[in-house]
């Protein structure tokens, strides 16, 4: 049975792989597993057929079967935990990879959406610039921490897992910012997985969608 | 094997039960498997021997033989996973119920982080009060949202689950704030977690902690 994922018809970002479907498609790309896709606007995101699916009111989300989706990390774990490729077979190294996709959304992703969303919504403020150097250096903390436990490796634990894509996928967000820049192992990181065959179908399909829809 | 985890030795949180040990001692105590615990100073959670354990320097980890892990959403999901009781059995159910794991921890835990950071690292500045007021605009949202999926329904999704003990403890930080107030089915809803035997065997113990250190 092929999923179904809701992606944005028309995504704030522009056809940059930022919205939250790219990690759902990179995940579906790496197993393998075709799928199809079901574009909403941000009205239809807000009526009561997709709070069904997303009681959060937003993308992407899964359907198969039976099974309906929400939350990137849920759906992430899903593909990895039904397809051979995105898991290690070994328990303690799975249990492991696993962390590793709550630390990118747990630990690494809300300072950065933190400072994201403070450009939408304080940017008029006289303060904003203040603000910005405190949630700048929140960030940098974490990407201390992180660099050093990555070190010179190519990925996280051992062989590329789910919880590498999500956290490149999150590291990504810091685009546009000047941050990762200073951090030249995990520029390289991010890199490492932007060169993947399986990322290079998912942001083209993604890329498609903002082509069709100028 | 009893798996060790780690807890602060001097709880910032005097007792309350809102350092992230509670939630696996919590998780530990509904599948009725023994722990032991290993408490560490700040100052210990900074050295390597715990980075090792923990890249970002936090408290719990969790030891059992061979595994090491660290993030909550992913210790919860360990347990959970191998010991019944903490997840549905059939597919489609766990699947749903892990989701809330995530929701609980990337959708609903991090603007309520972001509030307590907030307090302890600008409150001295003159924007703090016009600061404190669009995030808790931001937690509102998320808690009119959460609101609207539990309805009177006791549990998120059937019977109680791992992503139920995540949000309960997640809800639990709003304390102090006066927020999860004005949500009485919400405040139902972390009122029936922790009445829940387990709940209040893991409170007892981390509580014991507290005495201890006076």
């Amino acid at each position: 049975m092929i999923p179904t994922i809701t992606a944005f018809r028309d995504s704030p970002d522009k056809g940059r792989g930022l919205a939250r479907d790219m990690r759902i498609r990179w995940a579906l790309e790496e197993v393998g597993q075709p799928y199809a896709v079901r574009l909403v606007t941000f009205a239809e995101m807000r009526q009561p057929g997709h709070l069904a699916l997303h009681p959060f009111g937003q993308i992407p989300t899964y359907e198969e079967g039976e099974l309906t989706l929400f939350e990137t990390g849920a759906i992430t774990l899903h593909i990895a935990q039904r397809h051979p490729g995105l898991l290690p077979e070994e328990a303690v190294a799975r249990a492991r990879a696993i962390a590793w996709i709550f630390a990118a959304l747990n630990t690494i992703e809300p300072p950065i959406v933190e400072l994201e969303q403070a450009g939408y919504v304080e940017q008029d403020r006289p303060w904003h610039g203040e603000h910005v150097r405190i949630m700048e250096d929140r960030i940098r903390h974490r990407l201390d921490q992180l660099a050093a436990r990555l070190g010179d490796a190519d990925w996280l634990d051992g062989a590329f897992s789910a919880g590498d894509l999500t956290l490149v996928m999150v590291l990504r967000r810091l685009e546009g910012t000047g941050i990762l820049e200073h951090y030249p192992t995990l520029t390289a990181y991010v890199a490492r997985g932007e060169a993947r065959p399986a990322y290079r179908r998912a942001f083209a399909a993604q890329f498609a969608v903002f082509e069709q829809s100028r």
